[in-house]
């Protein structure tokens, strides 16, 4: 694509302490030339996803520390418009890894890089929320640590976000009781009246871990069963109050620490009492369970049992800003930056 | 037994903080006459165990609080001396939750109540120790909840007590390796040379979570896969510091909160970062392993490849004692009180 040039996002510096625009940086290259064996993909959609603050920072976590003065990682949904490789033809629409840029060069061979999607039935960007990693998510807590039962109750935290809209809906599906957690009025509502939850607390009328504890305990008159747990923190402690023996927490993120903050379980001497079991997973580590997962995700939302939000920003140069709000509750839905 | 006197210890009040010898108070009534389908038991040996210093308490936990002016609740191991009963006959020697006294009157049909016990293979005592609850409690921990597998590290804590020494004994049948956590040289030596755990460290030795994870990971050279935790607090965050990436912690207990302090898991953020699982559990609540665990428990002893210690006070008055002696680690192995 001689001539074409390709906006860039970079991680400029890592942040002490709450994330910043400043941390970023955009930049203008080529668009980059594919060698033999290799596709040229036009970007359509980044997704926005919490993980991405924790690679920002160099501390050790599960995955290494996002590079300094390279793209910033992220999953891409767009279209094949030049190709060296044989298995992809121009105009296939794919979903991958190529971060936050215009364009991306990916070795057309590597099994894990590319995924072939289908959008005669759903359209592109929900193959990077609910018929992608945040559905799995969803999928995977739901089914394998939760293992949720007919007529349990399930607790949501972020209710409305990519993760937690799909979690209560296929509680639901299961036969299960929904009972979210949201920011804001027009959060709840839309989690109840649309999603179908049982009820949706705000917490921001909850200052502390009593007041939500009791909030939980009146949505909840059968106890927690399940919970899905991606705040962690206060709202954490409160769901263990409020849990039934034996229950499982899916614990897959704890997006109250994400900006470096400490966040303890006071209240961990629950965890014995109530025998539970806490069990923290990453959805790319169960490569097995995504094809029956995205099956399913896809035939409910065909059929029209599983409803999705996005909130989209427009232009590559807002990513940064759709991240930093994104940790401060400001989507509504799966946050998206649309390129188009 | 007409005119026989029957000490017992009875719950006077309840603890506030740290429980008190005057929490206590020792009475005595007449030796019950048994009814029909009635047996008379004389405690040989009392049981003394952590769980007890909850039950003192008022707040909620998995079991109702010991009422107050009732007999202590616990183990117990004795003979029957009067039967009317067709399934005991005098002299049977049986295992039973008799509480804190010489006698108890027992319903010889109520199959949850008194356990026949073999003591031709292992002593009498023993079957409140590495063949009771706390042997079956290690068994269980180890292997349904970290599920062992030959090579890999457990730690164990309070490794020189009832649990904690059989559950580094049995992880070294399974073929891992055992690291133990214990109060002073003493504990430690018997732990590792007696024992055969790899290592063992004196908790005395570290005085916050910094210094006690330096020292685990100088014990643990490939980390941490199974934690078998009885402390919880400090002990419990250090040794999350150090497990590696899909590891288990039993939670059989959390002895560091038994007075009512807060025990806050610090480092919660661990538990996703390395996708641990934390499992609670009561031991009673999982009859279906006790013939297999006692089995093999009771093997292991006569093989020789089971050894353990006990601490025993001398009469039923220094019942009190001992248990507050074992809340701060003063025993050493299982404790017990002797009635003869």
């Amino acid at each position: 694509m001689l001539g074409l040039m390709n906006q860039q996002i970079l991680l400029a510096s890592r942040p002490r302490g709450v994330a910043t625009l400043e941390n970023f940086r955009l930049v203008e290259t080529s668009v980059p030339t594919p060698a033999a064996g290799q596709v040229l993909v036009r970007h359509r959609w980044l997704s926005i996803d919490p993980y991405m603050r924790g690679r920002m920072s160099a501390a050790k976590s599960y995955a290494a520390p996002q590079p300094l003065d390279a793209v910033m990682i992220g999953q891409t949904a767009g279209v094949v418009v030049e190709s060296r490789c044989s298995r992809w033809k121009v105009g296939d629409e794919v979903v991958g890894m190529g971060g936050w840029q215009q364009y991306a060069v990916v070795d057309g061979e590597d099994r894990q890089g590319l995924r072939k999607v289908d959008t005669s039935r759903v359209p592109l960007s929900a193959f990077l929320g609910a018929v992608g990693m945040p559905g799995v998510t969803a999928w995977y807590g739901l089914n394998k640590i939760i293992e949720v039962k007919p007529g349990q109750t399930v607790l949501v935290g972020a209710a409305a976000g990519a993760v937690g809209s799909v979690v209560g809906q296929l509680a639901r599906v299961r036969g299960a009781r929904a009972v979210g957690i949201a920011g804001g009025p027009e959060k709840c509502a839309w989690v109840t009246e649309t999603l179908g939850f049982e009820a949706c607390i705000d917490h921001r009328d909850h200052a502390d871990v009593r007041s939500l504890a009791a909030a939980l305990k009146l949505a909840c008159p059968d106890g927690i069963d399940g919970n899905f747990e991606n705040v962690g923190g206060k709202v954490l402690d409160a769901a263990l109050t409020v849990m039934n023996p034996f229950g499982r927490v899916a614990l897959c993120g704890m997006i109250a620490g994400y900006e470096g903050e400490a966040i303890p379980l006071t209240l961990a001497r629950l965890i014995l009492q109530s025998r539970l079991r806490i069990e923290g997973f990453i959805v790319t580590e169960h490569p097995e369970v995504w094809p029956e997962a995205l099956r399913e995700l896809a035939d409910l939302i065909v059929d029209g049992r599983l409803r999705y939000r996005e909130s989209i920003a427009v232009g590559l140069a807002q990513a940064p800003t759709a991240l930093l709000g994104m940790l401060t509750g400001a989507n509504f839905g799966k946050q998206l930056v649309s390129l188009e």
